[in-house]
């Protein structure tokens, strides 16, 4: 029996004698890695924070006391920890376990997270929330160095060093984001690791402050007064300090009996405090450790060469927008990229590769790429800005007020847009139509496949004002790749002519929209009239008043949270003509969409073939 | 002729000597004070920033170079330097000046601002597109401490820190964003401001940085290098200098002498520096020194007294907000309040008073306000964030992400819903019926009047899931105050029934409403069915299906740019029903709305009862 199958339940860990604790650490390593091989996952980050995890569970009672992990991904062992050992074979699977912390999991999941920089604001919610209702449980964030570079983690920061109240923010250093870390925080936290001052010296702070809670603040604090400058030589962490926010750190993020040591004493405090943990990504696997990056999250791969277990034969649309973007920069002087810590996954590497003055990585940071971008266009640069869909939600502001309302020539290349799969709701792109083509000026293009992209991002370069493309995962689209339309403002394109049924197709519908006509052909005899609407905004009204004349259904197809959607404005627009057709939305229903795999919740959300075509034939029939 | 009266251009003022600098700060000081007593305007940080914009224009040539203002509205001595003197008896008035820096109005304004911390951001953009271009033009930010507050300011020093080339950031301190200054950036800033170390020893530091730029800063990172700790003793701005990032300061911001010495040094650096300047807002007139948050924003004053010319004589729908939420915290103890640095704006004030320990204001910080709530909501409290329309719209992905997704009770206070007037494009609330009805889990509610407005509150701290109320500026509505219907989630209310055009009338648009259906019988004969659509989340179907069949018209009224309207959700649900009635939607086009007052941009935007009536009129004969 090893160590780890003693661990059933929540504190379970609190059983296991301390002498054990590195081999429960490496029995969880071993777990996580012959799991994660099979069902792809977040790795590099999860072995990186094992022993992290061990003492928080260690110092607290789960699930009174909470813990708010930061992005959550790295929340694996929280989830071993907690029972949920058993459910790792359905990782990320539809009707699975998430790779998330999820309130509807467990107890012991207090706050579900998936955006970086989030953790601090929740857990100081959940500390001021404790006192006010009289309670005492312990609070925990766990937040990584990359979510540090989110401005809403500093805005946390300036609400924190007010706070007089205990909560424990625990960062979790491991000089990466998803990437290499960029920016002034990085470098701050640099001084801190190669600081000289870090060793006996610091610990005679450390202990004043936190031996005796309150009479050790109090003692600190009539030093600092008195001794401020001399205190500088001596703490580590003065970014914080200068905030006023309690520091200690860095301890070692794989010694479980130090952090014990150094969290129990943070959490007798009363008042929120920063401990700075140094813990190595990928620790214990060394491909991970060598390739972070890689291992941040992978698909099945085999264990012994960390290989992936399935190439990839095709192209994604990532890779066709990475090489186009290339062609586009030796074309255009003009032309900069702009990525927020995302150079690898959105394909900007390419560009920064050929480009690298022309290249801008600016850390977890969004709204200030949108904003950045903005000042850029307005001198006359081409920016392409390019930021996975349910991330560039957080610079929507930006968007708007910024670029848009400035009608400034920026390019957003929004990738991941529509369902993202394993990830799970909070990574859907399913809300990108509606908040884009909110934006006044804005343009908004929705490719049909692989050629249109590479048409779309040249219109977009000679195209003035804001232009977003916005594309999905996985596999391009290769069907219908010769273009019958030119690219023109507002024009869709007519793909394939029919009769009676207009089947108007948005984006990555393409693919769906023909096996549906080819569906419709066979059970009724009509052949369908099939449109790639391709300009979302602004919508082709001459095309859909055309067809709601002319056809007796006008459905739309799109991969889209019905509200705010390309089919709301095509309803109007047809309702204001003279329609005689009846109005079909094939469109993602007015709630979260969970992880699974595309093809199943597609099925799930009534946007598969087979739903459409049934629908269809239903109505025509009425 | 006064020494305001030789400048007429940019540039001009160059030519006064500079023994007349204090008489021409406070010809400009008298001028501020004559215009905005008359127009109402922006004020104290417009007194307060004469000197520091008087030394910028010294240093700089204008248009070439480029001064981003953050927010925007301290840049009227800007324009008093660049030409616009004789404009501003037009300030904020429709088709006059605007209020914030605005590219169409002058060469001279280079980036258009109006919400908080997006300067530096947009200055990276144009230092580095400068070096892109090879040109070589000056760049500088004007920032305030509240602005610092701001998340993406941070994001911003963040790149800054990397960045390699001249960018300068003049931090304009005056103690204040709007209302007072709160958490740890303002720490920071007071640490600094009675830091003992400041006088001649920082002197020597700033001397040897910046007076042999290149070599003085090589020499200044080998003092960092061997010195690091010694380094901390001398040099205040800790907090900037622990991210890399070059600071001076603090210096005095209404000593046109001592500025123009800095900022010039500045501009001579390669790399991006922060000077820190101390201000004091409503500087020169008494009134606005004593009472700067009230003199932030100014209706037309009488300038001896500093008395508003026209007493308000009616409660605004902040004040029946304001005077709700403290009744319902005596009723539920479990009920707190958020603001962003707008406790009076927001009419959160009086909850603050009398219940200071529920209130939270977390200075200019929307993102972590709308996380923040979500954690105090998960552990069972009521948060109400209260936060202007055009401002939440900051916090986009927050109320997706962190409350909706989550389907945590939040209450969102929406204030200044609509058009806003005199603050322009930049302040319309106008996307937020779009932007939150696209959230799931969400209700949204649009009260007719000042007793619905009480209603929904009622009902808000009563339901489940996150609930948005959204109301207008200005005086609350009096009409209907009777309920017809009871307040159930998805109902709309009757308020006139009638026949043949149905008038569905959003949140502030009844007393149009009711005008145009007066205007309507009186010429047409017909009483029209007024609707209160009320919830604009979930939409009432069944009435507007109802509708459809029985009505001639059904005209949609609501003062909300179109995309992701109220009426394109309307129109679906009209078009999947079997409406015979000629659908019109009055509402704001696909446009950005500049400045002016409401009731004459509603009349430019066709929202007027006469324009709506004669478009039913003609609908109805056709």
């Amino acid at each position: 029996m090893s160590v780890l199958d003693r661990i059933n339940h929540e504190n379970d860990i609190k059983m296991i004698q301390p002498e054990l604790y590195p081999e429960l650490a490496s029995d969880i390593r071993k777990f996580l890695i012959e799991k994660v091989s099979k069902t792809g996952g977040h790795l590099a980050s999860n072995l990186g924070s094992v022993e992290l995890t061990m003492a928080l569970h260690l110092c607290m009672d789960l699930p009174e006391d909470k813990i708010i992990w930061d992005v959550g991904h790295q929340s694996y062992t929280h989830k071993i920890l907690t029972g949920r050992k058993d459910e790792f074979d359905t990782l990320r699977q539809i009707g699975g376990m998430s790779g998330f912390p999820k309130t509807c999991e467990s107890e012991t999941d207090c706050f579900n997270t998936g955006h970086s920089s989030t953790s601090i604001s929740a857990a100081l919610g959940f500390a001021i929330a404790r006192d006010l209702n009289g309670s005492r449980e312990k609070i925990c964030a766990v937040i990584g160095d990359g979510s540090m570079t989110g401005g809403m983690a500093y805005e946390a920061l300036n609400q924190m060093a007010q706070v007089k109240t205990g909560c424990v923010i625990v960062l979790n250093d491991n000089e990466m984001s998803i990437g290499k870390n960029v920016g002034g925080m990085s470098k701050a936290l640099n001084k801190i690791r190669v600081g000289p001052a870090y060793n006996e010296l610091k610990a005679n702070v450390e202990n004043a402050l936190l031996n005796i809670p309150d009479v050790g603040y109090k003692m600190a604090k009539s030093i600092k007064r008195s001794k401020d400058s001399i205190k500088n030589l001596l703490v580590p962490g003065m970014f914080f300090e200068e905030m006023g926010i309690t520091y200690v750190g860095p301890i070692d993020g794989h010694d479980v009996g130090e952090m014990v040591k150094t969290f129990s004493k943070a959490f007798k405090l009363r008042r929120p405090i920063i401990v700075h943990v140094k813990t190595v990504k990928g620790k214990g696997y060394r491909y991970a450790e060598k390739y972070p990056e890689h291992f941040h999250g992978v698909d099945a791969f085999d264990v012994d060469t960390g290989k992936p277990l399935q190439k990839k034969k095709y192209s994604c649309n990532t890779d066709i927008f990475a090489k186009k973007l290339v062609a586009l920069g030796n074309e255009y002087e003009n032309l900069v990229a702009i990525t927020a810590a995302m150079a690898r996954g959105t394909g900007v590497s390419a560009f920064q590769k050929k480009f690298p003055k022309r290249t801008f990585d600016v850390g977890i940071a969004e709204q200030h790429a949108v904003t950045f971008a903005a000042g850029l266009a307005a001198s006359g640069l081409i920016p392409v800005v390019a930021i996975y869909s349910s991330f560039l939600q957080r610079a929507y502001d930006q968007i708007l007020h910024d670029v848009c309302l400035q009608n400034l020539h920026v390019i957003f290349a929004v990738d991941r847009s529509g369902l993202v799969g394993a990830d799970g709701e909070t990574h859907q792109g399913i809300y990108d139509t509606g908040y884009l083509t909110q934006m006044p000026n804005m343009t908004v293009i929705a490719p049909k496949n692989a050629a249109e992209l590479e048409a779309a991002l040249e219109y977009a370069v000679t195209a003035s004002g804001p232009v977003a493309i916005k594309y999905g995962r996985g596999e391009a689209c290769r069907l219908c790749m010769e273009q019958n339309v030119s690219f023109e403002k507002g024009s869709s394109e007519l793909i394939q002519d029919g009769s009676d049924i207009a089947l108007v197709s948005c984006g990555n519908m393409l693919e769906t929209a023909l096996q549906v006509s080819e569906m419709l052909k066979e059970e009724t005899g009509i052949t369908p009239v099939v449109v790639n609407a391709r300009f979302l905004k602004p919508v082709d009204e001459d095309m859909l008043r055309y067809y709601g004349r002319k056809c007796k259904v006008v459905a739309v197809l799109e991969e889209q949270a019905a509200a705010g959607s390309y089919g709301e404005k095509a309803a109007e627009v047809l309702l204001k003509g003279t329609c005689k057709a009846k109005f079909l939305h094939f469109c993602i229903p007015d709630e979260s969409v969970r992880h699974g795999d595309v093809a199943s919740l597609r099925k799930q959300l009534g946007l598969d073939k087979e739903t459409i075509t049934k629908t269809i034939c239903n109505a025509l029939n009425r």
